[in-house]
C-alpha cells in the first residue's frame, strides 16, 4: 500500500488527497455529515465572529458551555469543549494515563490510535459478524478481565451503525466504577438516531461520576471544518484536567459562535434532519440490498455493508466509484474487518440517486466482464 | 486569590471575564498581537473557506503546508501545523514522553504546564533581574547539569521580551544532542524583531535534527481566534509523531484557508509591522520610562517593564488600569517573577497614547493620597 492510499484509508472525508477530488466536485459519502448541511444561523455568526479573530478566543468558553449546558440540560461545569471530539479523546488518554485501554473491534480508530500514542495497552473486544457486530453483555464481561483503565464505546457504532441498549451500556458502567476506570461513551451520530432520548448515556452521568459522553458539533451540525466537540461528566475534577491536559484555547472564536447560534431551536432543526435522514437511508437501504448489497441494520445517518461482489467479481467497490467521482468508506482498515466491508453517509436524495446509478453502473460493467 | 482572579493571571488576552470588558471595549494590551491587525486578503480566505465548513478540514494541510515551506525556506515534509503553538507544545511532550523538562524562569507558563501535566518534572534555569534577565551560557550548563528530555527556549523570551543570542542556543543544542535531549526554540514573537534573520533558529535545524523551531500566525498575522502555529523539525520522524499525538484535523478549514492567504506578501506586510512596531516602541518606551516605570530594552511587539508605583504607593497597577477599561499582563504568576512586573503590547498609535495618559493619571491619582 503506497503513501497515498495510506492516507485514503486513515478516516473518511479526505477530499484532498492526491487525484484533486476536492477540485472536481467528488461526491463525499465518506464523511457523515448531516445532508441538511450547517444551519444558516450558525453560518451568519461565525461570519460575524471571523471579523473579530484578532482576539484571543474564550479560552473558557463560557457562553458554548452555556448553551450546551442548556440543550443537553448538563451543568455548565460538567462539560468541557475542544477542538473537535477527537482532539477530547487525545486529552482523556492525557488526563487518566492509561496502562490499558479496551475498546471495541471494529470501532472508531482514534481510540485506539490515542491509547497507543500514550503507550498504554489494547484490548479489543471483538464483535462479530454472526451477531451483527452488535455489542451485548458480553462486555461488561470482558471489562471485568481485563481490567482496562480507559472503555471506549461508540453508541452508535462507527462504522457498523449498531445501536447498543442504556442497559448494556449501565452495566459497563458498573463494572468500570468498580475497577476505578473511565467509560467513554462516544455519542457523535446519536442525534441522528430517531429514538436517542432512549439510547443516550446522559441519563447514567447523575449516577456514575465515572462515564464521559462525548458529542460534537462535527456531524450534527454539519460543521466539521470548524472542529467542534464536547465532553459531559459529573466528574468535575475530570473535566477539570480535561481542561488543563491540552492547550488553553481550543476552540477558535468561529467555532465558538457557531456552535452557540447552532444551538438555538436546535431540537427543531435535528428533528427534521432525523426525518429527513430517516426517509433517505430507508431509500438508499433498499435501493442497496435490491441489488445484493448485504447491508446492515441502520438507524443513524450512515449505511454499513458488506460488497459481495468484491470478492465474486475480484473487484474494489471503494476504486471503482472513485474513479466516477464518488468517494465511500472502505473499511478494511478498521481492526475486526476484513476487504470488502464498506460504509456510506446518507446524504441528499439527488446524491443518493447518483450513488445508487453508480452502484448500477459498476455492477453491470464488471458482470459484462465475467 | 479566588476563581475569578486565577482566571484572569493564567494568560494574557482574557477578556471575556466577569465584568463584561469583553463588551465594553476594553483597550487589551495584554496580549501581543501585532497592532496592524488581520491581513485583509487573510481575513477574506477565511470568509470564503467559512462557506465550506460542511466538509472535513485537510488533516495534512497540504497546502498551507506548501506556503509555509516556501515562506520559511523550509521542505513541508518537515513542517507540522496544528491548533496553535500551543497545542504544538503539548504534541512535542506526548511525542516525547519526558521525564524532564527544563524551562526557564520566567517564561511562557505553558511549557511547565504541559510538562507537568504529563507528569515530567519541571527544573528551572533561573533569569536573574540583575543580569536583565538574560539567557546565556548558564543554560547549556545546565542542560549539562540537570539531563532534562526537553528543554524550551522562548525567544525573545515571554514576558522578558530579551533576546538571545544564536550563538548560545547553538550551544544548548549541542548538549541537548549529545544527551539525546529535544531543544525547543520557540520563536512566536520573533518576526516583530527588526534584526530576526540573525537571531532565528532556523538555520540551525539542518545541523541539528533534536532542534524543533514553533511559530505561529497568532501573533505575526493578528488571527488568535482562528488558533494556528506551526512546528520546523529537520527529523521527519518526529514530526510525524507530532501528527500521531493528537487528533487527526488539528487545524479549521477557516485557519488553513487564512494562513496561506496570509503568506502571500507576508515579507512585506511583516516588514511593514516590524517598522511600525519598531517606532510605537520606542514612543511608548520613552513615554513609560519618563513617568518613572522600570522599562527593559525590548525589540518585539511588547514591553516588558517593572512598575515601582505597586511597592511605594501601595498600589496594583493591573488593577488600576483594569478599572479604566485598560488590561495589561500582571506578571506575578510567572515562575522567577515577583509582584511589580507587567507586560503589555505595542499596539496603534491611539491606544497606546490612551494607555499612557490612563498612567499619567493614575500615578497622579496616588501621588495626591501620599
Amino acid at each position: 500500500m503506497n503513501k497515498t492510499l495510506s492516507y485514503e484509508y486513515t478516516h473518511g472525508g479526505d477530499i484532498y488527497d492526491a487525484g484533486g477530488l476536492a477540485d472536481k466536485g467528488a461526491l463525499d459519502f465518506s464523511a457523515n455529515i448531516n445532508p441538511l448541511g450547517m444551519p444558516e444561523r450558525a453560518l451568519a455568526a461565525a461570519k460575524q465572529a471571523l471579523e473579530q479573530s484578532s482576539i484571543y478566543p474564550d479560552s473558557g468558553c463560557r457562553r458554548l458551555n452555556a448553551a450546551i449546558a442548556l440543550h443537553e440540560n448538563v451543568a455548565p461545569q460538567r462539560i468541557f469543549c475542544s477542538n473537535g471530539a477527537s482532539d477530547i479523546i487525545f486529552r482523556i488518554v492525557s488526563a487518566k494515563k492509561p496502562k490499558k485501554i479496551l475498546v471495541t473491534a471494529p470501532s472508531f480508530a482514534d481510540y485506539e490510535r490515542a491509547g497507543r500514542g500514550f503507550g498504554a495497552e489494547i484490548v479489543h473486544c471483538v464483535l462479530h459478524k454472526e451477531d451483527g457486530f452488535h455489542i451485548d453483555s458480553r462486555i461488561a464481561e470482558a471489562i471485568h478481565a481485563d481490567q482496562p483503565d480507559i472503555v471506549f464505546l461508540c453508541n452508535p457504532n462507527n462504522p457498523t451503525g449498531c445501536l447498543t441498549r442504556r442497559g448494556i451500556i449501565a452495566e459497563a458502567a458498573a463494572v468500570c466504577e468498580d475497577i476505578n476506570s473511565i467509560l467513554v461513551v462516544d455519542e457523535c451520530f446519536l442525534d441522528f438516531v430517531p429514538d436517542a432520548d432512549s439510547y443516550t448515556a446522559k441519563t447514567l452521568l447523575s449516577d456514575y461520576r465515572n462515564v464521559v459522553v462525548l458529542k460534537a458539533f462535527t456531524k450534527t451540525f454539519a460543521m466539521p471544518g470548524l472542529r467542534l466537540g464536547y465532553a459531559l461528566c459529573s466528574d468535575e475534577t475530570f473535566i477539570d484536567r480535561l481542561r488543563l491536559c491540552g492547550a488553553d484555547w481550543p476552540v477558535s472564536n468561529v467555532a465558538q459562535a457557531a456552535g452557540v447560534a447552532a444551538l438555538v431551536n436546535a431540537r427543531a432543526f435535528i428533528g427534521k434532519s432525523v426525518s429527513f435522514v430517516d426517509a433517505e437511508r430507508s431509500r438508499l437501504t433498499d435501493a442497496l440490498a435490491g441489488m445484493g448489497l448485504e447491508v446492515y441494520p441502520a438507524q443513524a445517518n450512515f449505511i454499513f455493508f458488506h460488497c459481495p461482489w468484491d470478492a465474486n467479481y475480484g473487484m474494489d467497490l471503494g476504486r471503482e466509484l472513485r474513479n466516477k467521482g464518488i468517494l465511500i468508506r472502505d473499511c478494511r482498515n478498521f481492526v475486526g474487518l476484513s476487504p470488502g466491508y464498506y460504509r456510506i453517509a446518507v446524504l441528499t436524495n439527488e446524491k443518493n440517486m447518483r450513488l445508487i446509478e453508480s452502484l448500477i453502473e459498476v455492477r453491470a460493467t464488471w458482470q459484462s466482464r465475467l
